[in-house]
């Protein structure tokens, strides 16, 4: 099934579009999951890490349609780091769970190639449903993942803003009458069309749009109708509910149009002292359900505001 | 030592600026070294990688003063593959090689801070010298990587040009009256001259200047006179020697100011048919000599050109 479809049908089916970001900070791994000291070189640490996922894994299945595993806390554990990024994906697709790796790639030719020989095209070693890639080489270095995300129903996440302080620094400099991003944007729009999903005319060219500047999601939303957007930073990063809606259109089911990703919030919740396995899936399952409900909320607020 | 100064000292030493990417595409890795269908997933593959790049790294120990492997090629194998990258570092950087390792990174806060504790942090599980780096989510994103590298006598290169053909697409775009690739080197200019070496005056935080536009390659070096270029696009890519030393300065034994990669002649030379190990040891170190002397070439006409 075309990605563009998959993601969204899913997303309906769970009723929300919340998405799970798995970023494994090891200082934040609670106690009772922790075997050493949890350095990143330390050997016990990919496993100790490999076991924590898998609890995380068991509370979120079912209830989310997507999860967002951060390339970089995997990476920094090293080649055993990689082999629990793979562990992760496997269970999460075999769960019919939705995988958007976040690894930000971006290269030219043969070696833009090999990045996605790695993650997205049929029986890559690291398979992900889709991958986010960085634009800043061009049009052509984001060919080689689209055609290779074609190929296996797959998808792309190109980033177009973030929510970085910084990112006004390159992503927001005006040329013509318009910022960068919009630009990157632009060019993005024949693309997104033309990989346009059969069933909900979702694409599978999607894109990066930061929920903290809600007036510039409306702006992406605008140059690229139908891209689904993945959008960070809601949660610990400071953006509400509401902004990360704000690039969000009418569904049959409610607004819709992409996936909104949360993770230290859910992974690493406040846990009262000398927490046993228990208080933690509690506490884990009150976040997610916390954090479904305000993205609900939020939505709801969106179709009131448009329908008044 | 710090990062600029071993940098330039190693390449004065050894007499040139080569430096010898490696980029093991499976496709075209010689016969004597391949096992099995050699498919980036099969499980004898990575091994049959390692066993070549050991003989390679035994060809181009002592002759240059570094080596760049690009991560890519390493990823399209999975876990395996960034095993076979470690031993591959280990193994140069053991032998008193510089590692720039190509994985054009970028991303913010926490997260970029993972992938700096991955490549450049004191005791990384994939230690290298130096980094490339992406700018296109602004100054705060780099800052992580800059400080990794500050603590371990490490570097980076950062993403200001490149070779492809679509690199005109958003590093040409004008605004003000500079394009994006030099406001990137302006905005770099200030941190560069800070992390000078107190050695040769050479910063620790250099940039990816492609080498066919060595037009381009003055308007970098013009805002950043003291960072050291990497030269990607030598070679294979369609770059001269000539247009590779455009950005390079006057030193003090000739012209310098970075290192040029070429991967694919050198790792890849022609071989009769039926070659044994002999005879692809004797294409490789033929292969290697004819590429120094043509960057010896053209840096001997570049400083006649510059005296004249």
């Amino acid at each position: 099934m075309h990605f563009g479809d998959r993601l969204i049908t899913a997303v309906r089916r769970s009723g929300h579009p919340l998405c799970v970001g798995i970023d494994p900070h090891l200082h934040l791994i609670p106690q009772i999951f922790r075997v050493g000291d949890m350095a990143p070189n330390s050997l016990q640490t990919a496993s100790a890490v490999r076991t924590f996922l898998a609890a995380v894994m068991d509370r979120v299945t079912g209830k989310v349609a997507a999860i967002k595993p951060q390339s970089a806390f995997f990476e920094q554990m090293g080649w055993r780091g990689i082999e629990v990024l793979d562990n992760c994906m496997k269970r999460a697709r075999a769960n019919g769970m939705v995988v958007v790796l976040d690894v930000k790639r971006g290269d030219i030719g043969s070696t833009a190639e090999a990045y996605a020989t790695a993650y997205l095209a049929k029986g890559a070693p690291l398979q992900a449903d889709a991958i986010t890639i960085n634009p800043y080489l061009g049009m052509d270095s984001l060919t080689p993942f689209i055609e290779a995300a074609d190929t296996n129903d797959g998808g792309t996440f190109v980033l177009v803003k973030t929510t970085n302080p910084g990112s006004k620094d390159f992503q927001n400099l005006v040329h013509g009458k318009m910022p960068l991003y919009q630009t990157v944007a632009r060019k993005l729009s024949e693309l997104s069309k033309r990989h346009a999903g059969p069933d909900t005319g979702w694409s599978s060219v999607g894109v990066v749009a930061g929920a903290t500047s809600p007036a510039e999601a409306v702006n992406i939303r605008k140059e690229l109708p139908n891209s689904p957007f993945l959008i960070p930073g809601y949660g610990k990063q400071g953006g509400t509910a509401e902004d990360a809606v704000a690039g969000f259109v009418d569904g049959p089911e409610g607004p819709e149009g992409g996936i909104i990703s949360s993770s230290r919030g859910i992974l690493f919740p406040k846990l009262p002292p000398g927490a046993i396995g228990k208080d933690w899936e509690r506490a884990v399952d009150r976040a997610l359900a916390a954090a479904i409900s305000d993205v609900q909320k939020a939505l709801e607020n969106a179709a009131t505001t448009k329908s008044g």
